[in-house]
Formats: structure tokens, sequence, C-alpha cells
């Protein structure tokens, strides 16, 4: 019997149809191999792609060339681009904005791996450390209202290069996941003086059939209403409502979550593509006519960060009703998912 | 240069990166045939099918034999269940309630043709008249808040078999984009006294460049905010809030309208995986406790089909902030969708 569920985060019902139950070994998976010798982004490719932003490198080495750690470049293809003037327009009733903002590319590693989950947690924790850095830098820009992270592993998840990368975008405008996600916390705390995110967070602990892992920072379980299988969510166990704010001491206990979780998902599901969001608050940018200022967004809102593999295909139904049907019920991912401890460090 | 547009509909915003502008043939398309000897929807293999609900067919012919126009059965897999008791329920902080509903496939031609672009224009109205019969039938139970009819068509719109078919999935709740755009257009009828939609079909009737199509009932064009390269609306001209209202005089007019888009899409895009969704009112189910009642939908709302050809993977950055990147824009689809006015009848 399949069950309908609310997630409480956005007020969304999601589908939980377990009479079409797959198991894990029935979703597909996909090599996703490219030659070192073509790769724009190993050490030693520096002249493939523009100059860097930022790097995490040795002291004696030089911009542009190898000894770096983490490397941050812009993107060949930008979506967006921070050098045009921020104009607002309209077209008839139409309202439209030019493409301002940011997208640069994090190579995540100097030698041609490509999925995180083989990184040292070491070196997962200069990724994360190298996010918060740029996510402080790009705030800096007023213009600037949301800067969205992001990480696309294999062909079904988007990603056109093999390399291990993430992506930054910085955003002219607030996403409207993250509005509504903003509006719903909002209208919990309103009501209970009480973050809905530290609600779920205590009720899964107790219940405990929906956690994946903890450690003594980080929370690791299948969300209630997962739109996707085997979809995880990392919260920080105490109340925060920016990633900026995390400490790098902080971050490696999140880099070793992070790299516990892409391990459980390679060695259970055989490698799947998956997409990695982090969703934490809008820069706060008070002046007059923002309508997008959350004044109490501090008490309302928890960073976190979304797992998401892609073994389903989003078809019409998806699209037409924003209403998802998940074949297989958080519970047993979760139960699945926490068989695979042997492979822990 | 790019440009972020928002969906009137909606209040999302769109970025449209024409920076990244592709040509159609740029865009992969699938070949997608299945064996006619194996396929469960064939004429003469009504006996692999569950019993039909209903079907169109020769009047000295009986159920589940040969001798149908269209027919509509139980789907084998059913992600709802009519047969369950209708239970709401909670579980701790969270939401749930059974997974009762209907989930029914119509198979849309006796013969073996994969793609409605195919059919006869008598055909595609023979389907339509089909959906409305079976949302009439589904709307008599008061469980059902909302009926989504939908259309996947090839591999990577999410179809598992070729022969021409589509879905009617009967919900106890009504989705969330619908009720994104039902409250985006109560906001402007109450500030305008005048349809949203209505508004947008006049606008685009004037300035024409995103305009694809039109005849004496129904206008086609790219939508200003569209989602996705190529993405198609049809809409009534005349204000009509429900397609049940629809006559079947009418309903020839839209099947001529389908199989025009169609075979525009077809062509253009050298037969690309596509999927369509009925946009309609709810259920209108008045009584106490109700929180899904909209009593001034008849002003409001206005009823329309997406055309939605998969050309772009959708990624991470889409999943994490509702936000989508488009690489073609509305005005270029519509110009080069116009281009096949020769392969119209």
């Amino acid at each position: 019997m399949s069950e309908l569920r609310k997630d409480p985060f956005t007020n969304r019902w999601v589908i939980i149809s377990q009479d079409r139950s797959a198991r894990p070994s029935d979703f597909g998976h996909e090599d996703f191999v490219q030659e070192h010798s073509y790769c724009p982004f190993c050490e030693g490719h520096e002249d493939r792609t523009p100059n860097e932003i930022t790097a995490v490198r040795s002291a004696d080495s030089k911009p542009n060339t190898p000894g770096w750690k983490v490397r941050v470049i812009p993107n060949k293809f930008p979506v967006l681009e921070s050098s045009s003037e921020l104009k607002r327009y309209g077209s008839g009733m139409y309202d439209a904005m030019t493409g301002t903002g940011a997208h640069e590319v994090v190579v995540e590693h100097p030698g041609h791996i490509a999925n995180m989950a083989d990184f040292e947690v070491a070196q997962v924790h200069e990724v994360f450390k190298v996010y918060k850095t740029r996510m402080l830098d790009l705030y800096k820009d007023q213009r600037f209202r949301f800067v969205l992270i992001f990480k696309n592993y294999g062909i079904s998840a988007g990603a056109s290069l093999s390399h291990a990368h993430s992506q930054v975008i910085a955003l002219p405008v607030v996403p409207w996941n993250i509005k509504l996600e903003l509006e719903t916390a909002r209208a919990h705390y309103q009501r209970k003086e009480r973050c809905i995110y530290c609600d779920v967070i205590k009720q899964e602990s107790l219940v405990r059939d929906r956690i994946v892992s903890e450690n003594d920072d980080f929370i690791a379980f299948t969300p209630f209403a997962s739109r996707f299988p085997f979809e995880v969510a990392v919260f920080p166990k105490k109340h925060s409502y920016r990633y900026t704010d995390c400490s790098d001491e902080s971050l490696a206990l999140l880099a070793s979550m992070v790299k516990d979780v892409l391990t459980r998902l390679k060695v259970a599901l055989n490698n799947p593509a998956y997409n990695i969001v982090l969703q934490t608050s809008p820069n706060i940018v008070s002046r007059p006519g923002n309508t997008d200022y959350w004044s109490s967004i501090e008490y309302d809102y928890h960073w976190h960060l979304l797992f998401m593999p892609r073994l389903t295909k989003v078809a019409g139904f998806e699209w037409g009703t924003g209403f998802y049907i998940n074949p297989t019920s958080p519970e047993e991912a979760a139960s699945f998912l926490r068989e695979y401890d042997k492979y822990m460090a």
C-alpha cells in the first residue's frame, strides 16, 4: 500500500509508493570515465582553464601552475556574469532583469579522481573550507542575494566532465525553493518559537528509523517525505542558519560525514550518479525596496546539505504537479544504508 | 548576455542563458522502438492487460476484445488505489494519508504507433474526448481533489512502453504547482478583476514573437519564462477554468492544435522525447474542513496544456533551488517552430 506524506519544510506532498518498491540493485548505475590527457581540470593542465579566482596551494607555487589542492576558476560558459550592471525592467506585463551574477567552478582534487567518495577526508575538508571562503567573498557584493553551491556527479546527474568538481552560482534573486522553505520555517517559528528543523532533528533522533549516520556535530537521515529514493539530508545538530558560521573545526566533522554518506551511497547503490546541494541563508540585504529581506531568519532557518542519488527518471507527472513519486520508503533506504557501517573508517 | 525572467503564473524566476544558445540540432534525440509482438497495448493483445475501464469501440465489439479506437485500463503498477479508505493521520510532527486515488492508462491507438504526432487528427480528437469522460467520471468521487492527465513519450521522458499512451492519476490532494498557480491567479484577479492568463494571451497575441500557432479556439506560444527549451503552452482563447467544460466541437480544434504542435516539434527537433501535462481546475469540493476550496476559481483560473520536449538534463542546480536555466530563448524557439508551417495540413 502506498502512502502520501507531507514534507514539513515545504508543505509539499510526496507519494511513497511501496508497492513499486525496488531493491537498490534494480537501479541502473553508470560508469563515467574520461581520459586524463584531455582533462582541463588535472594538475599540470592549468593553461586549459580561465585564470584561477583563488586556490589552496603550496606557499612556493604560483597561480595557474601546479602545486594546488583545490582550485576555483570562472565557468568557461557562465550562465550569469558579474561584469554586467544589475538592471530590473518590465516588458508589457512581464518582469525581467539582467543576467548579473557569478558562475564559478571548484576543482576539488589535483588528481583525476571522479567521485568525492574516493577522496581522503582531509581533502573533502579543504573543499568545504573553500565553499565557505567563496560564499563569504561573494556575499560582500550586495547585488547577490543567494549563493548556490552544488555538485553534479555522473552523466545522468548533469555532469559533463568527470574530474571531481562543484559549481558556485551567485544569483540576484532568492530562489523559489529556498523562499518556500524560509516562509514555512518562519510560520513555524512564529507559532511555536522553535526552529522547525531543530524539531525534526529531535524527532528523528528519538525515532531513529530514518537515521543513516551521526557524529558529534552532524546527523544524516532520509527525509520523511523524500522525493527521491535514497535521498539523504545532513544537518548540523546545533541550530545555525548559515553555512558560513560553521567553524573550520566543525567543517572537519562535516567532511567526515560527507565521506561517510557518499561511501554508503557508492557501495550500496553501485556507484550511482548524484547531486549535492547546499541550502543556506540568503545574503541578508536590508535596504529600502528589498522584498526579500528576512529579518528573523537567524531563528527561523537551519542550513543543510541534500544528497540526491539519480536513480529514477522525473517525468510528466512531476513537472506537471510538483508532485513526486518515490518507489523506496525512506525507512527502507535508511536501513539499507546503515548495513554498510563496516565500510566506514 | 543572459536574462532573468519571472514567470507571471508562479512568480518563479528562470535564467534564459542565450550565450549557451544551442541550435535544435545540438540536442539529442532518441529512437524508441519495441516489438509489436510483445506489446500489451496493441489491438488483439487485450488479454495482456487488466480489464478495461472504458473504451471507444464499435457497437458490435465486446469489452477486452479487438474493435476499439481508444482503450482505458487500470495501471498494472498503480501508485494510488481507489479501493482503500482515505485516512489522514499524524506521525509525531509529520502529516500523512493513505495512498487513495486512481491510476489509469489511456491506450491512444489500436495500432503500434509510438508518437501522437503520427496520428490522424480524428484519432487525437477521440483521445481528448476520452480524457474529458474520465475526468468527469473520477470527479464524481469526492475523495479525489485533482485529476492529472499526462503523457510521457520517449525513454528520457520517462516512458517505459513505446505504444502511444497517456496516464490519468486521481489524487486526494491538490498538487503543489497547481495550488501555486491558483494562488497567483487569484491574487491577480483580486487586484485587477481580470484573469491573468487572459491578460497574457492578449499580450502574446499583440506582440506575436512567441506565437507558434493559432486557430479559431486555441493559441500556442512559448511561455515568456519557459523553463525548458522549446516548451510550448496551448490555451483556449476564451476564458475557461476547467477542461471538462470544453465542448466536443472545440476539442476537435484542440486536437488539430495538438497535432500541429507535435508535428512541429517532431520535425524541427528530430523526434525528441516529450511530456504533455493538462493543467486544469481541481475538483471543487465544498465541505467543512476542506482547506483546498477555491471559491473564486471560475474567474481566477484558465486551463491549458503544456508541452515539454526533453532536450536538456535537469541537475543539482534545479533541484536545489527550483531555479531553471534555459539555453534557448522562447523567441528563438517560437521563430524556429514557425518555420515549419509548410508541414502543416
